[in-house]
């Protein structure tokens, strides 16, 4: 009784696998900021739990496969409210996060041996989702100079193939927190129809985009609309991770099918989730604005301390709560181990994502880590603080 | 950008394929009884919602990808209490339902080609998910007048294979309602054992059987520990189909570690669903009593007015909450149409599932239904009854 291949060539979560260590170490009294994970520490708005506690039927009775009828209506009018974008509740089906609307996603497109377009470094999990549908990640690689920026005509040609069937953007992105401007924007997407491709747009933090950029979707390029899939969530825009609501949102209608076959399959999403999320979605513009300031003065309290590190190569990400950084070390995960184990400041210490988990060509991004500026600004500094302590400390036990 | 051959090979489910046009039809202000579907009436115990009404954290934040600590020894401490069956937290992952468990169970396990073996007629969702993991269902060939039975170690070494990987038990079974015996139970524990198969035991219905059955668990064979995967739920058990909580319980420590690596990739499942569903854990013994109770009236009430069809063949089923009915028809999508399109009697009429799509053998099962005994007695009289009725008019139409 072995286990399949693809189970053998699955690999921990970067984010997750040094938790049971930080779990460990917690218990003995030390306090460890976590930047590793995208945990916001954000209040989750009381509208969710106000619409949860209300629910009184008797029964606590499936949705519909597609999602409750009032959540989709919900979402397609924060889609034209926010972004004047038309949709309509057939054009969404409603997931148990954005990640089983990515697996059903690449499931309905995937043919084994087909590949998918993604900027590297990626969030990890896309790798487990693209193996488990038999595809394979075609990484464009980027370098931590540039900023991690793809979005070039030239990039993006020299890594299509025949077997090419899609592009990713996770826009702004995780983990290098790069937003592409509208001009990036309008060459993926013409690259894609171009290509004949389909174009995943991850956009689960779409409205945390900083220096005066305006939030913007694929879904306001009309000429994309039968190529763009986008995959939202409500995890981070909202402040509830634990509420695992995802959708997926296409106009192409082949496409939509296919995933409402998925979709039934294990029948529905969770039924309370979705009258909580319901009413996330009518807040007001407001709620994302003052969300945007609060990000944006976190995100400028973690580059003025990473900063400070000498010889650090971190560009300020434009948008998402992430930030790439890359450290004057050797292996990342030592270092992290280092932190976790052995250092401590004020019996404090912190835990970041090593950014090799991040990916797909290996031995790359050994000296690179990602943060999730999920804290308030004050823990924010002091846990950049810990990490430049902490890398002097490094360095003088290793010189 | 065509869609993957999985895709087009995947068929909507056959008990919500027909949904559409019986909305239609009630919106015409026709009665329909819904006995396709398991979705019952029983009243969610509150005890489900006084928990999650009683969540009052900031932050509704994520939980472990393996499931909230509390939940998972609450799960333990029922398979003790009712089962007497030793599980730590680590034996067990939580998932969006029974339908994660199986996928990651299928996805952990299989390799392309692979072949599972599966009594049919089989839940339908098992195709999907299945086929979405590269392998293939063996059906086991059973019959309408044996009652499906299939436990026999000439039936299942009949359908092995050099290819087989593992055994379903769907137990007790759906669509069929067949209780495997203790003695049929050791039979399939120990084909796996001899032929080293996993054995995948799906018993989201544990607890109704009837007729001086006690419920079984195969998590009660201990010869069978490293070759067993349960599957389980909480949806059946305590009618909170909304709440979408399943999970995979194995010894297998290989196995688990397969299974929490996919978990990673999806994060966790909904927080307030495990909140609820970890006082639903906790209700004593009575409650199956009294709920086993309610479904062996209802059953017996559908049986009684289903023998009253001339020429039917239905055997009356020893567990879960569904009941196979051969009728004496060709075509029972042909027949429910007609129930949904044109038979009225007062106003109202019923929607069963036509049961050849839980068969993956093309052609079988044509002329049998499955109904889900989910509505109190006198509902499910009258809706038998209309099966009836309806088939006395459709003979007629057709003669």
């Amino acid at each position: 009784m072995k286990l399949s291949r693809n189970s053998q060539a699955i690999e921990f979560s970067p984010i997750r696998k040094f938790s049971p260590i930080a779990t460990e170490v917690k218990k003995s009294g030390v306090k460890v900021y976590h930047l590793n994970i995208g945990q916001p520490d954000v209040k989750t708005p009381d509208c969710f739990m106000d619409a949860v506690r209300a629910f009184d039927a008797d029964v606590l009775m499936y949705q519909q496969s597609q999602g409750d009828i009032k959540f989709l209506e919900s979402i397609c009018d924060y889609y034209k409210r926010e972004y004047d974008v038309e949709y309509k509740p057939t054009d969404i089906v409603v997931t148990m996060g954005a990640s089983e609307a990515l697996t059903m996603t690449f499931t309905t497109i995937l043919d084994p041996g087909d590949e998918i377009l993604i900027a590297e470094p990626f969030y990890s999990n896309y790798q487990t989702f693209v193996l488990t549908s038999g595809g394979i990640i075609k990484p464009i690689p980027t370098s931590s100079k540039d900023g991690y920026r793809y979005a070039s005509k030239e990039k993006l040609e020299s890594a299509l193939t025949q077997k090419t069937k899609a592009i990713v953007c996770i826009n702004p992105g995780n983990p290098t927190g790069l937003a592409l401007t509208a001009e990036e924007m309008d060459v993926v997407a013409d690259f894609a129809i171009e290509n004949d491709l389909w174009l995943i747009a991850d956009e689960a933090y779409r409205e945390y985009v900083y220096d005066g950029m305006k939030p913007r979707s694929f879904a306001n390029i009309d000429r994309l609309k039968d190529n763009l899939i986008v995959i939202d969530s409500v995890s981070k825009r909202f402040s509830a991770c634990g509420a695992r609501i995802g959708f997926v949102v296409s106009k192409n209608e082949e496409f939509m099918t296919g995933v409402i076959k998925l979709a039934q399959s294990r029948l529905c999403v969770s039924t309370l989730d979705q009258i909580g999320s319901t009413e996330l979605f009518k807040l007001p513009s407001s709620y994302y604005e003052e969300m945007n300031k609060e990000y944006r003065n976190r995100r400028d309290a973690a580059y003025e301390e990473i900063m400070q590190i000498p010889d650090v190569i971190c560009h300020k990400p434009g948008g998402a709560f992430y930030m790439m950084i890359d450290l004057p070390i050797e292996d990342a995960e030592d270092f992290l181990m280092f932190l976790l184990t052995e250092y401590r400041d004020n019996n404090e210490t912190v835990m970041f994502a090593p950014a090799s988990g991040f990916y797909g060509t290996p031995g790359k991004g050994k000296s690179e880590i990602r943060i999730a500026y999920v804290l308030e600004s004050n823990y924010i500094k002091r846990a950049c603080q810990l990490i430049r302590t902490g890398l002097e400390a490094y360095k003088t036990k290793n010189a």
